[in-house]
């Protein structure tokens, strides 16, 4: 069935394909049943809960927010079970503590002696039972205890003096970005489990109850090849997809189900160039694919069905308000082809930067949906 | 008097430094006075009235902005004489037309004869007066037609045909952010000045009367030498200033109004760094220093009263919700001076890019006062 007319929607917008984003998910699904984990999944892309219950179908109902503003999004809108998956600190626990108290299940994580400490007293001074993940370190990227260290038993001890509620581990091998072939992948996602696995595993011999063993990025959920130990799997961008991902080989453009729909307000007949509507505001500064081994400029352009064209054009250059189109080969575009006032769609680099440039999306399936999307901190 | 404390706010936080921001201010207002030109400051970067109003005083009232979004938010706060200095194209003319059916003066500007045929077809058919600039192209930098091409004669001939109101030309030298000399800043700002008056006086050789002879960036306006010919200076960023202007020897580092607001996270004491919660959600992805002498990664970190850090410390890397902050030289940072719950202030690159990713802005002078800030495209 031919998707409906996009022609009436003011530019630049942002787009969902809803087939793709469906298979998206039924891949990542599938993937899931075979390793037998569920999802918790990420919604800090999409942020959206309509979008989120498609992703949540088939699994326990948890999911994971990177900001108390999706909190308070998906819990009013009835998601009651949430992971914070962001280390937490002392300028946020009064606003944890009022989530609590309006029933949310807020579960943080720490990484730090001192963070333990802060929040067990604060906890005590409070009489505030908090639940906590232990974040472990599997790759050297970001944040996280070692699984091996001396400070993960220390922690965990000063949790149990604190009377917090210890309920596992999680791990987010970021360093799956840098990988360049599946068998890297597959690798990293060994490496995510057996640090997630392990942690737990020293937690339990000193006595510690371990419930949650939390793994996950989207590329290593979709190229583990065993997960267990593992109690759920964290991932999100695994729905929309972008041009990073398919970079890495975790999926093809043509699984991208986000795109931004632009309008052509000029040409640059000296250089056989395109004036579009969508900047960096639109697009974000996001140039993830600039060290891989092809460079996507600000995004690769599909027709205005979201079809590949030939040339293939991409977004070479961005300001706040424009974006300016060129053939990948450096050839002039025919720029009669592409008239002021024709539409174009643009597969992002990053599906969460460029969706977070949006207060709204427009889902694409029989019909359009608008759907709002929740923004800021809180 | 020292400043309020910002210890309540909740991080990461956009802020304006109100006595650095009404020293920009003055400073660009010294310059005009001594060109003999007014401003016609762009509101793309403050987004904000309160702060527009300070830019707007002493000057005619006029203001340009990059979106209808931003249209819609200042004439609803009073200012009803805006250029929308993006060129238009035939998916935005019934916006366009609605808003001035509601007593909005918002000129357009447009490069290209296509575009002025069917503006005129649509205004013809639709009763309605448009008042227009033709955008010129100074530097081969992104729009416009050139100063001496047939299409500038052509277009203008369109218009007039069409009955569309030409009231002048506008140009934007945004080769100026690739000038590494204030000598070299001076003669863009002369080249642009020249691409405007040139235009300008083969369009009154041709009959039409030229009343907007519209120049603007914030190098070039701080660093002309003259501006007979122009009757209106646009630049907006000066307000604000950040490390790309501060790169390009436009202003210091303490000249930098704007600053995030963050909180350390966590350390990493393998690699002795902090883990801030200002990642590139808050920070915006911009990397505009990349190619400058001095690279700032994602930002200068300054102290949580703004003040300068010894050693200096800069965002190195950024995910979603989480920056990395390091040494410039690569040492070590000593980890105990910044425990997990203290204040930094994160100068940016990209004034726009990163104010663009908050709703709202803390504006500090005597008191803390939150301002709203608009959003999208409308």
């Amino acid at each position: 069935m031919p998707q409906p007319s996009t022609h009436a929607i003011s530019t630049p917008a942002l787009l969902i394909d809803e087939s793709i984003f469906s298979a998206n998910i039924a891949r990542m699904n599938d993937c899931m049943a075979r390793l037998g984990v569920p999802l918790r999944p990420h919604l800090k892309t999409v942020k959206n809960i309509e979008l989120a219950r498609l992703m949540l179908r088939g699994h326990p109902g948890g999911a994971t927010v990177s900001t108390l503003a999706e909190a308070d999004y998906f819990f009013q809108a009835g998601l009651d079970d949430l992971t914070y998956a962001v280390g937490i600190s002392p300028g946020r626990f009064d606003a944890v503590a009022s989530r609590l108290h309006d029933g949310l299940s807020l579960t943080l994580i720490l990484d730090h002696p001192d963070t333990a400490r802060a929040l067990g007293d604060y906890a005590r001074r409070k009489s505030i039972d908090f639940q906590v993940l232990i974040e472990l370190d599997a790759d050297g990227d970001r944040a996280g205890l070692g699984p091996d260290s001396p400070e993960l038993l220390e922690t965990a001890e000063l949790l149990r003096a604190h009377r917090l509620g210890l309920r596992g581990v999680l791990v987010h091998a970021g360093g799956s970005y840098g990988c360049r072939s599946s068998a890297e992948l597959t690798a990293m996602a060994e490496r995510e489990r057996q640090a997630a696995v392990g942690a737990a595993g020293r937690l339990r011999a000193q006595g510690h109850a371990i419930d949650v063993v939390s793994v996950g990025s989207t590329p290593t959920a979709l190229f583990a090849e065993r997960l267990d130990g593992v109690t759920e799997v964290r991932a999100g961008v695994y729905s929309c997809m972008d041009l990073v991902m398919a970079g890495l080989g975790v999926c093809s453009v043509d699984d991208i189900a986000i795109s931004v729909l632009t309008e052509v307000i000029g040409h640059r007949p000296a250089t056989g160039e395109l004036l579009i509507d969508a900047g960096w505001m639109a697009l974000s500064r996001d140039r993830g694919t600039a060290g891989h081994a092809q460079d996507q400029g600000y995004g690769l352009v599909r027709d205005a069905q979201g079809g590949p064209m030939n040339p293939e054009l991409i977004v070479r250059a961005t300001n706040q308000e424009h974006g300016i189109v060129a053939a990948r080969s450096g050839a002039s575009i025919p720029l009669k082809r592409f008239p002021i006032g024709s539409r174009l769609r643009i597969l992002p680099n990053h599906a969460c930067a460029t969706a977070a440039q949006f207060e709204r999306l427009i889902s694409i399936g029989d019909e359009l949906n608008v759907l709002p999307r929740c923004r800021g901190w809180g």
